[in-house]
């Protein structure tokens, strides 16, 4: 594989001894991550007419997409500029032309003094003469849609009559962030392995008389142990659940673990910048588990796969949350109020098609996009009784043929206790 | 001092022992700063009838404001809302309602499930019939400017006929971030100190050979062994500069330094969230400081103290910047093409008033604000000649009568080598 003639393997592998995130932005890897990733965008320029797309960000709320670009922590208005031929300008204060030149992207770099960003990328607009040019603005996706109302009013102020040409980057968005290059995919799996192994750790710890904080807190220790950082909000990474305590984005509630509970975790691990999220399902024995929470796990094993036995490019997202969603409501449990999956990347929950339901009010239009090659999603129906919540969620990669299983798949119920 | 009498000060001491930034999120001296701001918050409110001020955010492209407001990292589209009686409600997606619930900061909290956000919203708004809505839209600042282009969208269908009443919540923002109360400012302090004390020992660093990416290697090895955090991008902090490389926001050029070069370096240290931010300047002796540098150096300390001898609460900060600027220009030196200083917080670049120039087209009306007490803020009129850039920045904190210097400031050129 060309990865292996570039060395990314070898790279990749040198990475586990540096520090996590300042390390890898300056890294040669994620240069190469961005270059291949500038053929996905400038395919998805051509077969939606779109001729430049424009990041246009400032400090204090910097665009989410800016240190993707290798275009982040400026100070002043600054416009980075991806043209569908795939060259890229970079408009900025003049302060920082050397700071962008130094980040080695840029074709060229524009700078701009006292008279502001306007000018210059006006001129800039007016001489490509654009049809459309996209900007990050999107209803339905928060990382897409890093333009700003004040930026916003500039830049249509800036463009004079080209704002009317202004449409939606969100596709291109998607394709720098939810489509993995095979080097990305392998620092998943590398926090996915992560992820597990902490949770082989973590078994001893859930056992009748211990608390849900000091499983949580044995998971923090764990991670320092390893220099390694949770996949999302620390408070609330991992999520444990004793019982019947609601299914919630908690780190816990204050419940003491006691024989006969069921019992889930929510927990993921970031490596490198790359995020897993996985859960896993305890009964606390010993005895025999009771009936409602055996048929709870076999009705989210049986949702999973039917989830997964749909799931291939090119089918929409609601399509695959439908097929485990409609299995679980048919074993007699309620819907439950959430996506079956999510993208998974730099982010835990990535912009991407999402795998669920059609709520247009709470969803908008993300269930309607079509699963992707080289995407990773989450697969998490949700099985809800009086006894607790089971979700067996697990992280999977789209093939072109369909799907590879990239963590385990929780096939049984831990006992523990 | 009431700030004595509620511990602060030993919760600040106690903070020096703990990590860096999840430690202090969940402090009780956050939740004290907290609820402090409120009334400044509550005050800019009343001043301009404001009723209520709403933080609209959601995941992926957080508001900048969020954290400070116990509101960060949630999924779905979360509405913060403070009512101008200090009351606060948060309307997010019912499965953060716990986790809103855990924050401890707002008196109620309304969930929501598939009919989205909008529903609960229009509810709340149309019940307290307010005249003015603040929302975090903003020309000049980026920091309160967090409603994004999307969310805009979202929102003004959500309300209706008040999305008419919108204005803009820069003022509020510049409330909870810029004014600081006394345990911030002792924070800002304690980053200060720890900023001085590693230029005291960059100091033997910087002699002939060495080249500029050592002194800022150094100065990561130093942060490195106390802990502490750079105030800005790492790779841009300290900032290097040996003998005439332009003025940049970069670490460094690749420079070596020799005998009778100025060298200027500007660097700040992060302290439990609060940022300092310092520049010093050097001569590479042995032998006499040529004149020209000398008179650069005399330029600088006398802008910066025309700049202070007009600071004070009330004055439009252009006019601090007039002050310094105007001088350094009848000395016969260029204008400097940035502001004079800026506030200085949570971020480098705090928002608030800017001492800069009237430059509408680059700076907006960030300049006509009046200077208020309470903020800290940077003093940095740069001096240029073909030997270098002087600059002489110093940190100071605006007092009822006028300033207090919390940097030392530099009264006369550091000679090394």
């Amino acid at each position: 594989m060309s990865n292996e003639a570039l060395g990314l393997g070898k790279m990749i592998s040198q990475l586990s001894s540096t520090a996590p995130s300042v390390k890898l932005d300056s890294s040669p890897l994620r240069m190469e991550f961005l270059r291949r990733k500038l053929k996905f965008i400038q395919d998805t320029m051509k077969e939606q007419g779109v001729d430049m797309w424009i990041t246009f960000s400032r400090e204090g709320n910097e665009d989410p997409l800016a240190h993707d670009l290798r275009f982040s922590d400026l100070t002043w208005r600054s416009a980075a500029i991806i043209e569908q031929n795939g060259k890229r300008t970079a408009i900025v204060g003049s302060l920082e032309s050397e700071t962008v030149r130094q980040e080695k992207f840029y074709d060229e770099i524009i700078g701009y003094g006292s008279e502001g960003a306007a000018p210059k990328l006006r001129d800039f607009v007016k001489k490509r003469k654009p049809q459309k040019i996209a900007v990050n603005k999107s209803h339905d996706e928060g990382a897409a849609d890093g333009l700003t109302s004040g930026m916003e009013t500039y830049l249509r102020a800036a463009l004079k009559d080209y704002a009317k040409r202004l449409v939606s980057a969100e596709d291109l968005a998607i394709a720098l962030r939810a489509r993995l290059v095979p080097g990305e995919v392998e620092l998943v799996k590398k926090a996915i392995r992560e992820c597990e192994n902490i949770y082989d750790s973590l078994e001893e710890m859930i056992k009748p008389g211990k608390k849900d904080k000091e499983v949580h807190e044995f998971a923090h220790k764990l991670l320092k142990e390893k220099k390694l950082s949770p996949a999302w909000a620390i408070d609330r990474c991992p999520s444990v659940l004793v019982g019947n305590n609601p299914m919630s984005h908690v780190g816990y509630f204050g419940a003491k673990i006691k024989r006969g509970d069921f019992v889930k975790l929510d927990f993921g691990v970031k490596y490198e910048g790359y995020c897993s999220d996985i859960q896993r399902n305890y009964f606390v024995g010993p005895g025999l588990v009771p009936k409602t929470v055996q048929r709870m796990f076999d009705t989210a094993r049986e949702a999973n796969n039917a989830a997964l036995s749909v799931l291939k490019p090119g089918l929409p997202g609601y399509k695959v949350d439908e097929a485990g969603r409609r299995l679980i409501v048919r074993g007699g449990f309620p819907e439950y109020k959430h996506a079956l999956g999510h993208a998974l990347g730099r982010s835990t929950h990535e912009i991407g098609p999402l795998l669920g339901p059609r709520w247009p009010n709470r969803y908008g239009r993300q269930g309607e996009k079509a699963v992707q090659k080289d995407m990773v999603f989450t697969i998490e129906p949700s099985v809800t009784s009086k006894l607790g919540t089971c979700n067996l969620e697990q992280d999977v990669l789209v093939t072109s043929k369909g799907y590879e299983e990239l963590s385990k798949p929780q096939e049984a119920l831990i006992q523990v206790g």
